[in-house]
């Protein structure tokens, strides 16, 4: 078989992270995005498929932009990759789009910025309809508060405060290009766009932030927090429950889309 | 034990009710929101308890704005009758809040006006993360025809076209107070308002009104099916998944609140 005959498809995909143990394949037949994804594809290809990820994400953690890329000998139509391949995933996932892409693009390597959202929801009395899909926050926060703290993640930052210590990233210094804090109703949205992000940083931000709109911390406290470089000195990682990798940017040649934010994630302005 | 020490308590409460086989109780511990329900509340009376419902939902109808009642000797702070009971609640269920109402109010008999909205996801691929909380219609719908054909629901009707073959009602003449057909993104949300529906009525209208916005009905052949008053001429029901009972209301004089409907129910107008 000749190297001519392979063909690089790129798919976005949404789940529902609480319907998996994360998105990483493990042992013993452990329910993981991508084990189900690789059964369906494969079902589609005819042959195994293995697959490269923009963001592995932890069990919890949802996805409404997650990007990646697999090769394949087979011809199909585009369309085939999604509603063929759509037809043997379990309901928990669901791909968007298919994208021919050129063979040297890689979904983990070349993606430069990531967006992840995190949806809180704000009220006295647990989320039910929403239980999994959203974090929860009982007493009242200040939202202003959170938004001044927010002010000092832009720009490059040594991340250690806010990084898990199984984290196996290289460096702890990433640079955030965005942070914003919006609200709709009881819906808090903590919305962060990076290059890419330490394990656990984004859950850990929104720990912190949280004892910010508490009053347990103050935004000068929080940003001395960033400053310290420690992570013991941090509050403690947020339930993954809220937590959405909503969009994965590539370099203007792969012509790959961006995700949209969906407008029912209660986004106030969506992208 | 005279009667004098009986207090009524009116509860507030949402439910996911994907996760029960509807609302009224079952032989053999099939789960039902109002087994689960008594189960909890007589925790914290320490007596059975026997409880009474504005709406008895079907399985997979959720509720934001469900109205019981209930009688006990016990004597607790309202509070009680919200944390207290939610932390016996499964995960599906929470009470919003608890109100001591006049011995002779009846959540079912005293309401008066009940609003139910339909939330249709109308996206190309299955919804993932609003599984069974959404209905889905992958088809693109004109939202405009629907508005128009909804107009003749306005008013006092014999909606036998609409009335599942299982219903018990007395009469199937109801009086639809208001109708409202929105979008926002993706999201289409339906919002019934009548002093009572007949069994799946609403499921039957939406299912209707999906066929005129495919264009298989037109406005007027709407009008023309309500008004032959024969279940059999109409389309199918339509799947219970995105049908929420958001309010119930009742007589001024028992000072019982109406529960809002909630932001993050799509809603673009939050009453």
């Amino acid at each position: 078989m000749s190297a001519m005959s392979t063909t690089r498809i790129a798919l976005i995909l949404h789940y529902d992270g609480s319907a998996f143990y994360g998105w990483q394949v493990q042992p013993q037949g452990i329910p993981t995005v991508q084990a189900a994804l690789e059964h369906a594809l494969a079902k589609i290809a005819q042959h195994p498929v293995a697959t490269i990820v923009a963001g592995r994400t932890d069990t919890g953690v949802h996805a409404t932009g997650q990007v990646v890329h697999f090769d394949t000998t087979a011809k199909r139509p585009l369309s085939a990759w999604v509603r063929g391949v759509n037809a043997h995933l379990p309901k928990g996932i669901a791909i968007q789009s298919a994208h021919e892409v050129a063979p040297e693009f890689s979904a983990r390597f070349d993606a430069y910025r990531r967006a992840y959202r995190y949806v809180l929801c704000n009220e006295a009395v647990r989320p039910v309809l929403l239980a999994g899909k959203v974090g929860w926050a009982f007493r009242e926060l200040d939202v202003a508060a959170m938004q001044q703290a927010a002010v000092c993640l832009a720009g490059t930052h040594d991340f250690s405060s806010f990084r898990a210590a199984e984290c196996q990233a290289k460096s702890p210094i990433k640079t955030m290009y965005d942070v914003k804090i919006s609200q709709q109703g009881s819906m808090i949205c903590f919305d962060f766009e990076a290059n890419a992000f330490l394990h656990h940083m984004i859950r850990n931000l929104v720990g912190a932030l949280v004892y910010v709109g508490y009053g347990k911390l103050t935004p000068d406290e929080f940003h001395h927090l960033l400053l310290q470089k420690n992570r013991t000195q941090a509050p403690p990682t947020f339930m993954p429950d809220g937590l959405y990798l909503t969009q994965v940017h590539y370099p203007e040649h792969f012509a790959m889309p961006v995700a949209q934010v969906p407008s029912w994630l209660w986004g106030i302005e969506a992208k």
